[in-house]
């Protein structure tokens, strides 16, 4: 089998994809192969679509197939409030917990020096430059929504330091112990902050 | 995110995949999304081209992208001794195991009547046709390394009924506790059949 090029290129190309080892690669080639031919026709249909008709919203660096995205479009939602987040698929994640409705920016990704990534490689001039000059009336709020992570929190204190003076309050998603999950299997860094971060009853 | 009809369309193809849900399609997409044009460019030609050149080999329905494989063409393998596998992926577990050198015959599958997999479904009839006049000479075995499940032994049963006076030497591979596994942890359908197969020594 693995005297095929064209299979071992197709593996190689499928091994690509984040958390695809070669033995899943492999499997998913295997099942192409085995498939009737519409459904490769499907698959290399969407792929090309996907690539052709979504971009990043100019508003927030959602991905959207229109000018601005579902969530800088609709009326109803509050301009006073922007939420920071690193990924676009960030946003399914808080707009699921159904407890949020203002708008977004995306970062896409967050500080790394190490990694070579820099403020110029995120959006985060375009961030400042939201919520200093403000299209669609002022924002009083900017919450930042980044992962709990070195590379979350070196964005939070960049983002937070660039925005002292601005006149908008800067606030940070919490940190604690998870809802439903048991304190005997919380780890330390958490169960600190969650102390830290105690709310009065 | 989920409410762009591309996005939405290329999950529900990626999720189609062995193993795949829509959680692990939703971050293949997002990569996709994430990742330079020429990646989704090289996965849709690998795919074009694995459907284009790769065919089942007019001898062992082995997968090839020449008339006959890799293994039906290899003129240092024996013609005496025939492997019969389900898939073409068993037959890269068998050579990597060193162990064997004759030819191969995929079956493509395995009798389920419960999910309507008849023998005409299945190379069945090539594969008697094959044994009762072979083109390269004279089969004297024919090992059936068909997977140890309910419809692995119906296959086993049907075949060797089936080849019943070819003057065949047919055999299954051997089922028992696999190599470095503790006896602790082996199953006792396991267990009996590696009392009941145990070898002289």
């Amino acid at each position: 089998m693995l005297k095929i090029a064209a299979l071992e290129k197709l593996i190689h190309e499928l091994n690509r994809l984040p958390g695809i080892g070669p033995k899943t690669a492999q499997r998913f080639a295997y099942y192409i192969l085995k498939s009737p031919a519409n459904y490769t026709q499907d698959l290399v249909q969407a792929l090309a679509e996907v690539k052709a008709k979504v971009h990043e919203c100019k508003e927030c660096f959602n991905y959207t197939d229109k000018e601005v995205c579902y969530y800088c479009e609709d009326p109803y939602r509050s301009n006073e409030v922007l939420c920071v987040v690193e990924e676009p698929s960030d946003i399914d994640r808080i707009e699921s917990s159904g407890a949020y409705r203002g708008r977004y920016h995306v970062l896409h990704g967050s500080l790394s020096p190490l990694d070579g990534v820099g403020p110029k490689d995120l959006k985060i001039e375009e961030l400042l430059a939201r919520i200093h000059s403000p299209e669609k009336g002022t924002i009083r709020e900017v919450i930042l929504a980044l992962d709990a992570d070195l590379e979350g929190d070196t964005t939070v204190l960049y983002i937070a330091k660039h925005l002292q003076g601005a006149g908008v309050k800067v606030s940070r998603i919490a940190h604690g112990i998870p809802i439903g999950s048991n304190i005997d299997f919380i780890d330390d860094r958490t169960m600190s902050k969650a102390l830290e971060n105690r709310v009065d009853l």
